[in-house]
C-alpha cells in the first residue's frame, strides 16, 4: 500500500553556460544567449517524490516537518537567491555547467539519503516550458521497484 | 497502443487530525496545526488515469461520459463540501486519519472496480505545494504492466 | 510616479453557511451545499494591493519585510489551519456568515490601518473559478485617488 | 544517470467527432457536442519528454535547439491554427477521428524517429481538465527500460 | 461597502478570421494564419465582475445560483462546442471578425442587463497569453462609478 | 466602445540589490538575500495593456503584429537572459536599484511612445507571489479617462 507523496518548493538563482577553456565564439555556437556574460535567472520549482507506506496511527508516509526541514537546509539554503556558478563548487569555473539535468542531478546527490523517505523522483523546472526528471543512477532489474503507469 | 487518459476534477472538504485517544499534546505535537479544533480544509484536485485502447471506430480509449458519472456519484457526491470526519465513516472518530495519503486510498477503493476502464493512477492535490500519488496495491512482477517513463 | 505592489498569500480554512435563526430548510435553500453540517473548507489565496512610490536610494515602494510581517501576524496566523465560524467571533452563531464577500472585508478592516503602506484593493480567491475584490468604503469623489485601466 | 528533460509547447485548432457514414442521431449519441457541425476548438498543451545522458562538457542531455526545431516544423507548422479534419488526411473523411488519443499517437508517429533524443512520452491536454499520455507501441518486456515512479 | 465579485467559466469554440469581400492575399495579409480555411480553435476563459453590497443575513453580494444560470444558458449554451463563424449571426459572413475584442463585446451586449447584479468588467482569454477587457459604453463622467487600483 | 487588450510576456534575467556606496552590512540590512554577490534571477511576466477601439472591417483594438515587434525588439532582446545590473546603464554602479518597481518603470518608459496603441497598464511578476503595476505619471484629474472596476 505504497503512497508516493511529492512536496514543491521554489527558489530563485542565477547562472552563465560558459566554458572558460573555449573561446567566445565556440561558446555562443554551443550556449546561445546562455553565454551572456554576468548570467541571468530563474524561478526554479523542484517537486520531490518519496515512497512510503502511511502510518495506520498518524495516516502520513512520511514525516512532512522532516522532509520540509531537510529541502530548507539543503536545498533552499544553498541555491535560493544565489548565482549557481559561485556558491556551488561542482558548477565553478573548468567545472560542470549548470544546466537543469546537472543541477537536478546535483540536488539528488545531495539529498537522496538525508530524507526521512526513499527518493524516488526529483522534478525540476527552470521555466514552465521545460523541466527535468531524474530518478537515480540506474540499478539493476529490480521487480520489486514500484512501476510508473 | 495503450492510451492513459486522466480527467481532472476537484472538490472542497474540511477536515481534522485528531485522534481522540490520544491528549491533546500529543496530538499537537504529531499533527501541529492540523490538529486545531473543528478543522480547517482545502480545494482538492484529483486526476484519474485509466489505460485503454483507442476504439477505431470512435477514437476512445474509454467512454467519458461513464468514467465523469462514476466520478461524480462517487467522489463529488461523497466528498464535496463535506467535512471529511464526519462524512465518511473510515475517518470517523478511532478511524483513519484524513491524510492526503488515506484520502486517495479510501477513492481508490472506492472507485477503481466501477470505472469503466482500468484504473492505474491517482493522484491527489491537497493544495498547490502537495500531492500524493497511489497505483493500487503491489502486485506480483509483472512484466506485462505498462511502465512510465 | 506611484506603483502598485501586490503580494500574494495563500491559506486553508473551513467554514459553514448556516443561520441557526432559520430552520434547516430555509438554510438549504439560500446556501445549499454550504449548510452542510460540520462545514466544508477551501484554500484561499488573497493578494494584498499597496500603493506607493519608489524610493531613489533602495527602488522599494514598501518595505517587503514589515509587509510580510503583518500578513503573517494578522491574516496567516488568525485564519490558516482554522475554523472560520468558530476561530472568528465575527463570524461565529447568529453573526456574519464566512462568505468571501465578508471574509474579505474582514481582511480589510483588520490589515488597512497596519500595512506600511496605503492598501488600494485585495481580491480573495476561494477558488480559481471564484474571487472578490474589495476596495474599502467608497470616499467621496477624489479626482486625486488612482484609476485603474 | 539518464536524465529525462521534457519540452511544452502549444498549439490551437479546431476539430470535429463525426462519422459520415453514420447518421447524425448515432453521432450525437456518441459524441455529443462534439458532433455539432463545423466543428470547435482547443488550445492543446503538449508535453514532449525525450531521454538522454547530460554530456559531461556541456551539461545537455539532449540539443534543445534540434528538439525546438523538430516540434517546430512537425508539430506547431503542421497543427497550430489548423482544423485537424481538414488539414491531416489520417483525420479525413471515413479516416480517424480527431480524439486527445488519435492525436497524440499521431504526433508519436510523426516525431518519434525524428527527434535527437529518445522519445519516452508525450502528453497532450486538449483542455486544463483532461489529458492523454503515449508511450509508444508496447515492446516486449524489457529489464532495461527507465522505469518511473 | 461594496464587493466586486467575479465568476470564472470556461468554453472551447472554433473560429476564422477571413472577410469573404476580400481576396485570399488581403486576408492572409491581415488575419495571418487565422484565415486559414476551416479555421482553429480555442480554449476561452471568460471573468465576469459584478458588483454588490453583501446583504446582512446571508453576506452574498449576488446571487450565485442565478448568476451561473444566466453564464450557462446564454453564454455556454451559445458558444461551448461551437464555431462561431456559423453559430453567431453576427459573426456570419460579411459580419464582424470573431476577435477576442468583438466577442467579449458580445458577450457584454448579451448578458448585461440580464444579470442579478450590476455588470462591471468581462475579461476573455483566448489563450494565457492574450486577454481583452471591456467595460461598455463609455459613461459620462460619474464620480459615483467605482474606480480601480 | 473600447477595448482593453493585454498581451503577456516572458523573459529571464539576472539581477543584485546592492549600493556599493553603503557598507556590505548596511547593504544586507536594507536589501537581505538580494544582496549576495554575484546576483540571483527571476522568470518575469509582464503583461501589457493597451486601450483601442476595434475596427469594424478587421475586429483588432491594435495591430498584434506590431505590438509583438516593439514587444520583442525593446523588451525581450534588452533584458531576457541578461543580467539587469551590467545590461542596463540604468541599473548600473550608482544608479537605480533593478527592484521590480524600477523596472516596471523603466520597460513604460522604454515602449510607451513606441506602442501602435495607447499603453494604459503594465503589470510585472518578478515571481507568482510578487508584482508590480504602473499606469505611468498622473496626469490631472481627467474625467474621460478610463476607470476600471
Amino acid at each position: 500500500m505504497t503512497a508516493y507523496l511529492t512536496r514543491v518548493i521554489r527558489f530563485s538563482a542565477a547562472h552563465r553556460y560558459y566554458r572558460t577553456e573555449w573561446s567566445d565564439e565556440r561558446n555562443y555556437a554551443v550556449f546561445g544567449a546562455c553565454a551572456n556574460p554576468h548570467g541571468h535567472g530563474h524561478n526554479y520549482t523542484l517537486e520531490v517524490m518519496v515512497a512510503g507506506v502511511p502510518d495506520p496511527a498518524t495516516g502520513f508516509s512520511v514525516s512532512l516537518a522532516q522532509l520540509d526541514a531537510v529541502l530548507r537546509q539543503e536545498v533552499i539554503t544553498s541555491l535560493d537567491h544565489q548565482n549557481l556558478n559561485f556558491a556551488i563548487p561542482e558548477f565553478g569555473d573548468g567545472g560542470l555547467i549548470p544546466t537543469t539535468e546537472n543541477l537536478v542531478i546535483w540536488i539528488w546527490n545531495r539529498i537522496a539519503t538525508l530524507l526521512p523517505a526513499r527518493l524516488v523522483r526529483l522534478r525540476l523546472y527552470e521555466e514552465p516550458g521545460l523541466f527535468v526528471d531524474y530518478m537515480g543512477e540506474p540499478s539493476p532489474p529490480d521487480p520489486d521497484r514500484p512501476r510508473f503507469v
